[in-house]
């Protein structure tokens, strides 16, 4: 027979939320492609659905192929298609590995006095997480095991990482600068 | 006659402090080559010192090139010996083109009542920068004109960058925090 050539793989972007990262979730991705009919050269197009599993904890940059799933030709071998996981971008979080880093914003009166920071989880609860020390500007602090499962071993989950961004009013009466300034003389 | 090639350049380091970009200056640069004797068969070892023109301004990645400076052997061109500009890190400055940033570490009582920061120049003076409202973390202020000459207008000249460093106190005393609080509550 004639040698038959494949052509490079078509790749798509899989977008998904850290939540799907978080449970595990199956993409029903559309692939619209053309399929060789009986008589060996004319072509018809077709639309396929292809089931992406994507599984706990998998990492941007993660390729799932689906072998020949590509465009037929009289001549050649279909085309692998490709699917490469990419993190859509979340409200609440930056991802990091399998840490997520939460912003939280509190106000210079609660980094220096104290406060109490609610902190969203993935799975939709809120950690209290009480701050009784002064809080530097890009502090941080970990909920352990709150972050996402570990690809490897998703029994196991990542960090949440709670970075501290300290909002500093604009202006200060000058009344107040002074009571403040006798304050932190010592410190 | 023979053909004869050219190898590709000999590339090194040229390493510069912010200072020598500021004034220009001449670099004295010893290399060690091979020459041809006589004979045209048998070879030397020479030292040579090459002056590279470093003129005000020039960023870092600037090439400076010497034709034919390289290992001369019988059968070749010499190559070309180049030099690139790279910047040596500064005790007080990063650059950033033709601007240089300087980070004024001041601390929490100060950024908040107000302080004189005393800003070090390139030319060795000190410009003092009252700062009388709050200053917010990262925050910055331009002096304008002090920064590095530009490389193609010597006689303009970038900014000098204050980026402000707020540094917190470890912690507030009980009775101190209670006076802050009720300080900021209007802010």
């Amino acid at each position: 027979g004639r040698r038959r050539l494949q052509g490079v793989a078509v790749v798509h972007d899989l977008l998904v939320t850290l939540e799907e990262v978080f449970h595990g979730c199956t993409k029903h991705m559309k692939i619209t492609r053309s399929r060789l009919n009986p008589d060996g050269r004319s072509l018809r197009t077709e639309d396929k659905v292809l089931n992406v599993v994507v599984k706990k904890g998998w990492k941007e940059g993660t390729k799932i192929t689906f072998p020949r799933e590509g465009d037929e030709t009289p001549n050649n071998i279909p085309a692998d298609v490709a699917f490469v996981l990419k993190d859509k971008k979340h409200p609440h979080y930056k991802r990091d590995g399998s840490n997520i880093i939460y912003t939280a914003k509190i106000t210079l009166k609660e980094a220096l006095c104290g406060c109490t920071v609610n902190v969203p989880t993935l799975d939709n609860r809120t950690m209290p997480l009480p701050c009784s020390d002064v809080i530097k500007p890009g502090a941080i602090r970990r909920l352990r095991g709150e972050g996402l499962p570990h690809a490897k071993t998703p029994s196991t989950r990542g960090d949440l990482v709670v970075e501290f961004q300290v909002v500093f009013p604009d202006r200060i009466p000058p009344q107040s600068k002074e009571i403040i300034k006798h304050s932190l003389a010592g410190c």
